[in-house]
């Protein structure tokens, strides 16, 4: 039901933007923070990625706007986010921006606050648990370990003009555990980047949906790391992220999957 | 109230440990997870970082387990925190592991998880938010933005040998933004990494008590920021992160500290 702008309203309306993490998927991963956020919100805000039962938390009579994935191909573009966000501020008060993981690994936050601090309306920031250190972690692949890893180098598949993130290179020379996001489609030529510094038997994890009831993990070495993911039916239809390094070899899995390569 | 263990119980218990990251420090940023883990908790062991205000969502009769910080200087070490966590588990049932920030960002998560799998006591993972993402965040920091910064890089001042971490040299020489974490001992020493490479001029930030009551920030640049973090007696009481990156430049105190630093 949404909600009829009245000129008597406009008076009345404390306007004020929080940015809410909903962390990686699973809906109970959301912090009490965001919940308590979401119960004095005016409007809501989601994207894609949000589990829909975080909108139960608000009031009955909040207005609830979905806007798609603007950093994917879908309708809302980030400037048409941003617009929204804005006039449902103004004109009713406290809305939620309430958004896939955390809000500033490559979650285009900072964009947002911008654009609310440019109209001058109150911001506020309730982090999210990024996917990225989390989705490795539920799996039982810690992110570093002593001995193992350092440190932990978190990248996009692409850069911001869409193309592969050539930084990745340069993290694949490292030492350190390197998680790429919305790297699915670049998996061959990430994977070709690690076969050319000789390091084709370091341990990789390929997640989709990671923390949801379908979530999928291919384990393997980066010399076989895209047979198993066909093997295990990973594929685009939910976000997948990709994790290089010694600690994968942690995974439960990962004693069996390398016996099943070497039967064959 | 210490739990008396009678030979009955043994019979009764289920030993289940579950490690519950508690995020960097506001008791809010817990996951609604790790709460319902703490309400079915008999016991609770936690940490020096922990807000004891979360100890009050796990009923009344569980029992609390002080360990300190086992990877600082107290008393427990991580041996004993191990072997705390199974035995109580083994008398007692549920124990929840609730440990300061994420489980695995230099958490040593795993080793506690290794440890409870040589008894072949069942386990769960509640992450947390991690300080490396969200301290920067709630001060309006975003760790990745388009155009200033493709991928984040989080790195412990110190190697597992306890020395300054030199993969912190190659990350300085990347595009990546850097967080340190336990790194503040080691700022002198990582600032002239950078001026060594020509950085002097990069923004730096240094958050103590991040989404902490006694938060403290200073922001400068390479160059200046030793003097800032005096300035606004930042000290190693409380837990210090370091971001070294562009998009610090972002954070609204920046263009004060510049006309502060032009005037001298």
């Amino acid at each position: 039901m949404e909600k009829q702008f009245t000129e008597t309203q406009r008076f009345y309306v404390e306007p004020k933007i929080t940015l809410v993490g909903a962390g990686p998927g699973d809906p109970d991963l959301i912090s009490v923070k965001g919940v308590k956020a979401l119960k004095s919100a005016d409007v809501i805000i989601y994207d894609a990625l949000v589990d829909e039962a975080l909108l139960n938390y608000a009031p009955k009579e909040a207005t609830r706007v979905y806007v798609g994935n603007p950093s994917g191909d879908e309708n809302f573009s980030q400037a048409t986010v941003n617009q929204l966000m804005v006039d449902y501020a103004l004109n009713f008060g406290h809305v939620v921006r309430l958004k896939g993981g955390d809000l500033f690994v490559f979650g285009r936050g900072y964009e947002e606050l911008d654009y609310a601090a440019s109209y001058s309306i109150e911001t506020a920031i309730v982090p999210g648990i990024s996917s990225a250190i989390s989705v490795p972690g539920i799996q039982g692949i810690p992110v570093t370990h002593k001995g193992d890893s350092d440190s932990l180098w978190i990248l996009s598949g692409t850069d911001s003009a869409g193309n592969l993130n050539k930084e990745i290179a340069n993290a694949a020379l490292s030492k350190a555990t390197v998680v790429v996001l919305l790297g699915f489609e670049q998996l061959a030529h990430i994977v070709n980047m690690y076969k050319n510094i000789g390091k084709g038997r370091l341990p990789v994890a390929v997640i989709q949906n990671g923390s949801m009831k379908n979530e999928k993990i291919a384990v393997g070495l980066v010399n076989t790391i895209e047979e198993v993911v066909i093997e295990v039916g990973i594929d685009n239809t939910g976000p997948v992220l990709l994790v290089f390094g010694q600690t994968v070899a942690l995974h439960n899995k990962f004693c069996s999957i390398l016996s099943f390569l070497e039967e064959k």
